[in-house]
C-alpha cells in the first residue's frame, strides 16, 4: 500500500511516497518557486535516479496534477489506485485537534478556522487537501499537525503570565511548534536506545532555519522553546526568538514605523542569524565569514551557541532527573559540528560528554557523547514525512480492511 | 561624618542615614502618596522611635524640606550641614556610567539625557539631585546606578539576536534592573561564605513585586534576566517577563487596541501574579486565595516558580561550574518559605538540598541548605540604600580631606 506524505507551503511543495507497512520510501520530490514560470520540478525515485526540469507550475492545481503525472510516466507508481492515503502536515491544530484525523468536510473547516493561529500555512494546507482530494478521490486524506505532539503541556507551561481571558477568549497560549519533528527524534532516539519511548526523558533540539527545543518526560513533551507562533524561543536564521517585548515600541518609534505587523515582520525576517550577523541567515555563510574574521559573524555564532545553552538549562531544570540523552537534529543540529561541540561543552559541567572523534559525523544518526557521558548525545536526522506516512497508514489501514 | 541614601520614584521618596564608616543606620524614612493633599510621612530612628503623620505635601521640594526640617525637629541630626553626602538611586545609566559617580552639572545632564531609557525614573530622580543639592548645598551629590553592576555583560549576553543597528543607533541592548540589590546581596554572600566575592560563582534571586535572577561568575555578573527595560524575565507582580512578541498585535486586533503604548502597558501593569490569579499583585493575597481553593492563585503560584527555576537552570548552564549558591532576597525572597522551598526542590537533581526547618526564617539572613548541599542556598535581606550611603562615603570622604 502507497502512502504519499505532503508538505505544503506558500512558494513550495515537498512530497514524498512510502511502500507501508514497510516504510520503504519509494520516491521523493520537491517543486520550488511554484507559482512562477520559472518553477522547478524536482524528484528522486528507484534507489538514485533523478529527475530535475525548470517550467511553468502556475497554480497549486497544475502542481500536484504534475506530480501525480510524473509518479506514472517516471513508472514510480502503476496505479494512482495504489496510493491509498494522503497525509498532509497541517501547522496548526490548535486546541482541537490532539493527534492526527482523517479528514472530513467538518474537519476541513475546523483546520480552515484555525488559519488565524497559522495565517502562512493552514488555508494553504486546506487547499491541497481539496485538491489531492479532487485528483486522488479513492484515497483518504489524513491531517498530521505540527502542533498535536504538544497537547501534553500543563497549564503551567502553555499559560503566558498575562491576564488568563486572553487565552479563554483568542486561545493566548503556547501551542509549540515542529512537533512531529520532535516526535520522530523521540521515538527513533527510543529505538536507539533500546528502551520504551514512555521510560524517557529527552531534551530535543531541532535547529534548522526555524529552531525549537522540547523538554520531554516520560516520553511526553513538558515544554517547548517555540509559543503562540514560531516567533518565540532561541535565536534562528531570521527569526529573534525571545526579546524583551518593550523593544517593540521603542524601535517603532525611532524608525518611524506606525504598525506593529511591520515591527513582527523585522522580528521574523531580518533578525536572527541574518540580523546580528548582517551576511546571512545560513549558519553555512556565516561559518565561511566568521572563519575569514568577520567579527559579526562570529558573534552571531556565539549568541546562537548561548541561546541554546540556555534554553537547554532550562529544561534540564524543568525536567525531574538527569534527562536520559540530547538529540540534535534539523539541518544545522544534524550537520554542524560546531555548534554541538559548543553546547555540549558549555553543558559538561552538568553531565554532557560529547566526543569530539564521534561528532564528526553529518547528516547520519550517531551516538556522540562519550561511553561514560551521564548524559547521552545523539544525532538523529529528522523525518516528518515518516511520520506524516506512519500517521496516515495507521488510519487508512483500518478504513480498507472494512 | 553623615551619609543620606535617596530612592525617589514618582509619588514616593525612601530615605536613610547613616553614621559612616561604622554603616549605622541612625534613621530611616519614607513619604507615600507624594503629591496629594493625604500625604503620608513615616519616619524611624533612635533604634525604634517612630514618627508618623498624614498630611499635604504635594510637591518634590516640600517632600526634601519637610525631611530635612524633620531631621533636626526629631534630634535625629544636630546639624544638617553634618550630611556630608547625598546618594541617589539613578535608575538607568546606560551605557555612560560604569560606576557610582559624583554628580557635576554635567553628570546631571546625561543622567537627564538617559531619560529615554528609564521614562518613569531618571528624570524624577534628577530633579530630587537638584531640590537636595539647593537644600544641602554643602554636601556632594552622588549618582548610584541600577545599571551599573552590569556592565561586566558581554555583547553575547547583552545584545538581542536583531539587526545590529538597533544597538549602535539607539542602545537596544540588556541594561538589567536591580543591580544595587544584586551587588549588595552577592558582597554580603562573600563575607558570609568568609570568601572573597571574586572567587565565588553566585545565582543572585531578587524576587520582589519586580523580580530579576543575575548569573555572577568570579564576582562579576554574566547575565541577568531583565532586559532593554523591567518588563522583561521572570513573572512579575503585575508585569509579564518573557512573552512570545507576537502575541501583542493579535491581542491587539481582538481587543481593538491601536496604539501599542497601551498593550504594553497591559504587560506592565496588569499581568504577572495579577494577570493570572485575577486576585492581585501581591503574593500573600495570592497564597490566602490559593489556600482557599482559588485555582487561578494556585496556577499563578506554579508559574511564579516555574518561571524562577527556568531561569536558574539557564544559569546553571551558562556559568561555568556548579555555583557556590543560590541567594534569595527582596520581599519574596526573603520571606516566602513555600516559593524559596519548591524552587530549590525541583532543583534537586542539579544540586540544590534544601532544610525545610532553615527555610522558616522570614527577613533575615540564614543558610538554608543542608549541610551536604553542593550547592548552599542563603537568604540576604537586601540594602540597596546601605550600597548607596557606602559608594556616597567612598566617594565624598576623599573630596572632604582634601
Amino acid at each position: 500500500m502507497y502512502i504519499m506524505a505532503i508538505n505544503a507551503g506558500s512558494s513550495s511543495l515537498k512530497w514524498q511516497i512510502y511502500d507501508m507497512p514497510s516504510e520503504t520510501r519509494i520516491a521523493k520530490g520537491l517543486i520550488d518557486r511554484l507559482g512562477k514560470e520559472d518553477a522547478i520540478f524536482k524528484a528522486e525515485y528507484d534507489n538514485g535516479k533523478t529527475f530535475k526540469c525548470q517550467e511553468p507550475i502556475t497554480t497549486k492545481e497544475k502542481a500536484a496534477t504534475l506530480i501525480l503525472t510524473r509518479l506514472k510516466s517516471l513508472n514510480i507508481v502503476q496505479r494512482l489506485e495504489d496510493i491509498k492515503g494522503v497525509g498532509h502536515r497541517i501547522v496548526s491544530g490548535g486546541e482541537v485537534f490532539k493527534k492526527s484525523t482523517v479528514i472530513t468536510a467538518e474537519v476541513l473547516l475546523q483546520i480552515r478556522n484555525l488559519s488565524e493561529l497559522a495565517p502562512l500555512h493552514n488555508n494553504i494546507e486546506a487547499y491541497y487537501v481539496n485538491v489531492f482530494a479532487q485528483l486522488l478521490p479513492h484515497a483518504t486524506q489524513v491531517a498530521v499537525f505540527d502542533t498535536s505532539f504538544f497537547t501534553s503541556l500543563q497549564p503551567v507551561n502553555y499559560l503566558y503570565p498575562i491576564e488568563t481571558k486572553y487565552y479563554s477568549k483568542y486561545g493566548v497560549r503556547k501551542y509549540g511548534a515542529h512537533g512531529t519533528s520532535h516526535r520522530y527524534v523521540a521515538s527513533r532516539t527510543a529505538e536507539l536506545l533500546q528502551r520504551p519511548l514512555a521510560d524517557l526523558n529527552l531534551i530535543t533540539l531541532h535547529l534548522g532555519s526555524g529552531a525549537s527545543i522540547s523538554a520531554i518526560a516520560h516520553g511526553k513533551p513538558v515544554d517547548t522553546s517555540m509559543g503562540f507562533t514560531p516567533l518565540a524561543g532561541i535565536m534562528m536564521g531570521t527569526r529573534s526568538g525571545d526579546i524583551d517585548p518593550s523593544i517593540m515600541p521603542y524601535i517603532m518609534e525611532k524608525e518611524h514605523l506606525h504598525d506593529i505587523s511591520d515591527m513582527i515582520t523585522i522580528l521574523n525576517k531580518k533578525s536572527g542569524l541574518l540580523g546580528v550577523s548582517g551576511v546571512s541567515n545560513d549558519k553555512r555563510d556565516i561559518d565561511e565569514a566568521a572563519a575569514q574574521g568577520n567579527q559579526q559573524a562570529q558573534l552571531a555564532q556565539e549568541m546562537f551557541v548561548n541561546r541554546i545553552v540556555k534554553y537547554v538549562g532550562s529544561y534540564l531544570a524543568l525536567l525531574d532527573d538527569k534527562p536520559d540523552a540530547l538529540v540534535f537534529t534539523a539541518g544545522v543540529g544534524e550537520n554542524d559540528q560546531p555548534v554541538r561541540q559548543a553546547v555540549c561543552e558549555q553543558l559538561q559541567h552538568l553531565g554532557v560528554k560529547i566526543d569530539p572523534q564521534k561528532n564528526q559525523v553529518k547528516g547520519q544518526e550517531a551516538e556522540i557523547s562519550t561511553s561514560d557521558s551521564p548524559i547521552k548525545v545523539f544525532v538523529v536526522p529528522t523525518n516528518e514525512e515518516l511520520m506524516i506516512a506512519r500517521d496516515t497508514y495507521q488510519l487508512t489501514e483500518p478504513l480498507i480492511k472494512d
